[in-house]
Formats: structure tokens, sequence, C-alpha cells
């Protein structure tokens, strides 16, 4: 494997993304992220191969598992820098502790506009929207949910936090690299681009009229989603139809992420999405 | 509030239960427990009071929230301490930056046996049991979807995490705190003690064989949760009914917590325990 290509001072520029990436969660990176983990990474090398807006630039692998690794690395075009540290040096890097030592530095064109994504989406069709996420677990929960229930796109609204963030790409397993999304707008602006696009728009909420499960959905759907602790705006709920999912009263509402799991399901279901 | 008592030493014994919280999570605690938060503490006061084997023995709060806190620390029964400290106290005894500085600590008499709390099920029973979840969050996610979807109770296997570490607290929102569980021995064993008692039970796994919202359940049903990695073991597949959740082709299942709400409502709306 003549691409390995060793580090050992932690302060290295060609590995300077790297460093201190817990921290760097907090700041954006000009549309530079950090991938993690076996399975991001080959997605990460899928979505490269894939010619679109997403681009890998560098790995950067704990020096001890490189052996276990070379299916992984193979995946990854050839002028695309591997470089291997041993676990001192990693860790130095990136300010902790990893356990698993494998990381990629990839990078993406800014996002659809809005319209555009609109725009793009098949006759029948079904989105998911987030409005006012700004919890790097749930977004990532989100796009897994979207990824494994057949959501053509995930929209976002301008409050929500950015997918690309290390922990969020984590937690949807590598899912924001593959599902098309768009992050732009207020969360009127969203919906009222989706309705005027013929979707039908269903606000989830544990005070919604309908529930989940008893939907007979048309050909296009948006399925919104708020935090978990304020819920969706009141405007939001007055002025689409609202749904629940049904469950044990007095209870503090699900988890966003298990709560988006169940609605999608229930819904691609209904639309008979799911084989 | 004459009951406050400040806190000017990290080192003070009478709040060395908190002292470095999270590195005692790796450590059990012979049935004591730290909660976090608003809403677990106020589970904690209600479990408190009605007499159960949860107990209450004392709060830890931050002072300057205190006086948003009243209704909550009155739930509290009059000898139970409440000890309050400064920003920088408190987090020198946790050992970390505590933002929201609502801590309790609490105790609880062991769990029942297995036997035990299958005997005590009614008639007509929904359990969910976890296999070698050894994960916080997956399991306080397991204990917060078994409360939201009326679950009866929560059977571990030896080889899951304790439910009461802080963070599967956290992540239950409290409802390791009110759903009857047992954490007691093999997979096998929990399966074949519900199989007797004349317990459906259903393995839930990626490759099963019937999609989950198929199912006709009967007046018992256990719902069998394994590992997101591993899943479940063969011989349980074998030997039980299996279910799967419908999703797209080709991706990783879906997450442990997503997987036991979509699965435990799919049930319990089937069974007709969802209103």
């Amino acid at each position: 494997m003549g691409r390995l290509i060793e580090i050992t001072d932690p302060g290295d520029v060609r590995i300077a993304e790297f460093t201190s990436i817990r921290e760097r969660d907090l700041t954006g990176r000009h549309g530079q992220f950090v991938a993690e983990g076996t399975v991001v990474l080959s997605m990460l090398a899928k979505a490269h191969a894939d010619g679109g807006s997403v681009r890998a630039e560098k790995l950067l692998l704990l020096k001890n598992r490189v052996a276990g690794l070379s299916d992984l690395i193979e995946q990854f075009a050839a002028d695309i820098p591997v470089y291997v540290a041993e676990a001192a040096v990693l860790d130095a890097i990136a300010g902790f502790h990893l356990h698993r030592g494998v990381l990629a530095l990839g990078s993406r064109a800014a996002p659809p506009e809005l319209n555009d994504l609109v725009s793009r989406l098949p006759n029948n069709s079904l989105v998911l929207v987030g409005c006012g996420i700004s919890n790097h677990d749930n977004i990532g929960a989100l796009f897994r949910n979207a990824a494994g229930f057949t959501a053509d796109a995930v929209f976002l609204d301008q409050t929500c936090c950015d997918p690309l963030y290390r922990k969020a790409l984590r937690v949807s397993v590598g899912s924001v690299l593959m599902v098309p999304y768009a992050r732009q707008g207020s969360a009127e602006e969203v919906l009222g681009a989706l309705a005027a696009a013929e979707f039908e728009i269903w606000a989830l909420s544990p005070g919604g009229v309908v529930e989940i499960g008893s939907i007979a959905p048309g050909r296009r759907v948006a399925l919104v989603m708020g935090t978990e602790g304020e819920g969706l705006p009141a405007a939001i709920l007055d002025r689409f139809r609202s749904a629940r999912i049904a469950q044990a009263p007095g209870l503090d509402s699900l988890n966003v992420g298990t709560a988006s799991g169940i609605a999608l399901y229930a819904i691609a279901r209904a639309m008979g999405r799911l084989g």
C-alpha cells in the first residue's frame, strides 16, 4: 500500500483540518466536513465516485487499523491521500481519544436552493421537513430515517443546524451524503413552496388531529417535524393538516428521531413505497 | 426556603455521591443513581411518594436556578436535603460543566426476579425484551418507548447495561423509574420464562419473516430487540417468530431506539392499546 503517508507531528499542516475536531463542530466549515467510521467513509467513497456535489479530500487512519481497512481504502480514488498515525498522534490531532481511528475529510458544494429542490421532486414524492431542529443527534436521526423510509428529500428551515456537522453525519450513518436536502428559508417559506407544488402537508404534533396510522396519503406528502420541547409553531399547526402518534396519555412526547421514524414508516407504508 | 443547604467545598462529604459523575457511569452503584433535569426529578419525586422501591435521597441544585424550581422542590418530602452550590462549585463537584444544574441522588431496591415479574403481568400484556443492549442511549430509548406505547414491563438479559446509569435514565426521560423491569438471566432464560407464560414472542430483525404492521397479535406479546450491529442470535430467530420493519433496501438497519418505537407502536396499536 504505497499510498500511505505517515504523520508523526500532530501539527502537520497536511492534516490540519482534523485538529480539535470536537470544537470545530461549533464553527461551520465552508462546505468541508469530517466523516467518521467505516460505514460513513464507505458512503463518502460512493458519493465521490458518483460524481455529484460530494467530494472526498483525504483520509486519516489509525496506523494499526490500516491492514484491516484495505477494502475501504481501495474504494477511494488513487489521488486521495491516505494519512496514517499512531494512536497517540491521532489523539493529539483530534484533541480527544478516537477509539475507532477512521476519519476522512470531505467537501460538498452548497446544497440546492429550496425552489430548485422542490422543482426536481418526482410526481410521487415523500419529503421530510425539519423546523428549528438544532440538536445534531436529532438532525442525524431525521436523515437516517428519511433514507430508511424512502423519502425523496429533506427540507430544513434556516434555524436547523447544518447536517454536515460531525455528529449529525455520524448519527445519520452517512445518509446526509445520500439524501438530497435544502437548508434555506423560514418554516413558512419552506412549507409555502411545498404547498405550491401540491404537497399535502402533515405537521406532526402530540395534539395533532389525525392519528398517523389513519392517514390515506395522496401522491405528494410532506411530513413536518418540530423540536422536542416547543414543538411546531401554532401558525403552522393552524394552517396545515396535523397528525399525532397515538401513545400512552400523560407522558412526555417521543424523541424526535423516534417520532420521525414512526411517522415516516406509517406514511411510506400507506403510500405503498415499502414493497 | 429554609431547606436549602449551601455547599461551598466541592469535597464536602454530604454531596460526595455527585463527584465525578461522568466516570461513575462506568462503575455501578449498589442501587444508587443520579437523576438529572426537572422532568426526571419530578418523576423521581412521584416514584418516591408512591412508596415503591424507588427512593429520593438528596438534591443538588445550581444556586441561581433555585428560585425557579420551588414547585419542583416542594414535590420532595421535607426530610430530603436540598443542597445548593454556585456554578463553579457544582462543576468542580461533577467534574464537567453542568449547564442545567438540577441533580438528585436516588436509590432503589434490586429489581424483581425474572419469574416474579413474569408472574405479576396482567392477562393482556405487552412487554419489551432487550438482549445484549450495552449502549446507555439505547437502553434509555427502550424505556422511553416502552412507557410511551403502554408496555407493561421491560425484560433485560444479563448482558444489557444497567438502566439506572445516569445517561440511560436521562435518555429515558425518567421512564426507568416508572416501567417495571427485570435484568436477569440469559436471553434464552428470559424468553423461555415468557414463552412458558403463554407470550407470543416476536424477535425483531431486518431479515424477519412477518412485516411488523401485518401482525395480528394475541393477548400476550413480547417484542424482542437485539443490538444494532450483531442483531439477535440465530438461536433466538430460529426458535421464535420473527418480524421485520419494511424499509428501503440496501441500507444499514434502523437505530435500536427508533426500531423499538416503530415496532411497539405497531403492536400496541394492533392490540387496541392506544385508544
